[in-house]
């Protein structure tokens, strides 16, 4: 059994220093910090980045910057495994990136896959594979906000391994949470639907308000816990990895085993 | 627009006769008959079959039994294109399989990919394509119960051109008619979801109750009908199908185009 939480709050837009000092807060006050940790999709920077050259000039490298450290310092003094979205810089390149950390100091990136609206101005599209990484025995995935939508980067991490998949989010829309019980039922997988609240604005007077109801998901599609829509908080539940390894939802039915590839494309 | 629909209704276990009778009085109480019509799993036979024999023994062939010519008899007399599920017989072969009829004669089958539970001991897998079919310029796609549970089932359809994902059902757990809101949302297509309601017993007393509650979905994963879990009903809506067309989520994401076949295998 591990236990499994996400860090859900109100990130101030380009404020990178205000918001550790906020995660700092907020991991102060928590009275037992979960084992596998997730914050939201850019987390540290906000969301709503006027353009490339902000997203570019708040960017960390995967081993540099402000964002990363503070991730480590925290993976660090708290013992967790933590995960959280942030602007990654390589090269000319910018990703809308998640960054998976250890107390050990190992580091994983994702970049995500599929860019909603305006992202495609600001990040190029994510080109890691969707590959869930081994911590500790236990299998962790990753994939960023409106990739939910797809079906596919559930199904390519689930086939790959995946135990968890930690999903940092700046959901703007409704469906997701329900959504991901039918990721979860479909894949046997959990979820960490890790999402912010409050709004951004931004310089313009443009207006984004985020929809909190961060979600942990179990491999039967239950709501193991679900935040409120409006409240910074730390939630978390115990969870145990290895009934992700068992995709028979009855004796005879399992969720890999019983995929015709014969009459569909194998996917992975 | 056309008028979709579901007849959703309690079939007598092996009672072929009974049941055409059956659906003849609620057709004929019925106000009004939607263009097209989709009845349940096995909705003449009965879903708790006792062996491969008693399948094959009450099986049709596509062009031949009185289950097809009841439906025939009926798309003609009403005008409707029918759609339901019944055990098909080919050689030496049985399937739990679909029809489609039109007023004119047409007939498509498609047999059931994923079987479920016991299933695997009366049907043989199936083996068509999934893919849909062109009638009256309405693009018609077919899945059987538990193949809902598979992403790729909805996923090839509709990449394969699907408006309405026509869905006989014989439900025994709850968690479909809420999914079928993701698998819609996922491909933008409507869905007919046509669950029986009532119980079957076996003659070795063995007994499943289903869940009712069909439903018809719309593209944005809206529930546009939902049945009650136990009653005999003929539930209709109108519905655009050219509405399916349009995969644009917003004026930049389109629930096709923005797959990363680059990333996962391109399923069709």
């Amino acid at each position: 059994m591990i236990k499994a939480g996400f860090l859900q709050f109100d990130p101030a837009l380009g404020d990178v220093a205000g918001n550790i000092a906020k995660v700092d807060a907020l991991l102060d006050a928590a009275s037992d910090i979960p084992d596998l940790l997730v914050l939201p999709e850019l987390a540290l920077t906000g969301y709503l980045l006027k353009n490339r050259a902000q997203a570019m000039d708040l960017a960390d490298t995967a081993d540099r910057g402000s964002q990363v450290e503070a991730l480590q310092r925290w993976a660090r003094s708290t013992g967790a495994v933590i995960v959280a979205g942030f602007p990654e810089r390589d090269r000319d390149h910018v990703y809308n990136a998640s960054i998976l950390v250890t107390p050990a100091g190992d580091r994983h990136v994702y970049r995500k896959a599929h860019l909603f609206l305006n992202e495609k101005d600001l990040f190029d599209p994510g080109d890691t594979p969707l590959e869930p990484v081994d911590v500790d025995g236990v299998r962790i995935g990753m994939m960023i906000c409106f990739d939910w939508y797809f079906p596919e980067t559930a199904r390519v991490l689930s086939l790959r391994g995946a135990e968890v998949i930690c999903h940092p989010s700046n959901l703007v829309l409704s469906y997701c949470p329900d959504a991901m019980r039918t990721r979860c039922l479909e894949n046997r997988v959990f979820a960490v639907t890790a999402n912010r609240c409050g709004r951004d604005v931004a310089s313009d007077g443009q207006e984004l308000r985020y929809t909190g109801t961060s979600q942990i998901t179990g491999p039967g599609g239950e709501i193991l816990l679900r935040a409120g829509e409006n409240e910074s908080v730390l939630g978390a539940v115990s969870i145990d990895p290895a009934a992700a390894r068992d995709k028979w939802i009855t004796p005879r039915n399992g969720m890999h085993e019983d995929r015709r590839t014969d009459l569909y494309g194998p996917l992975v």
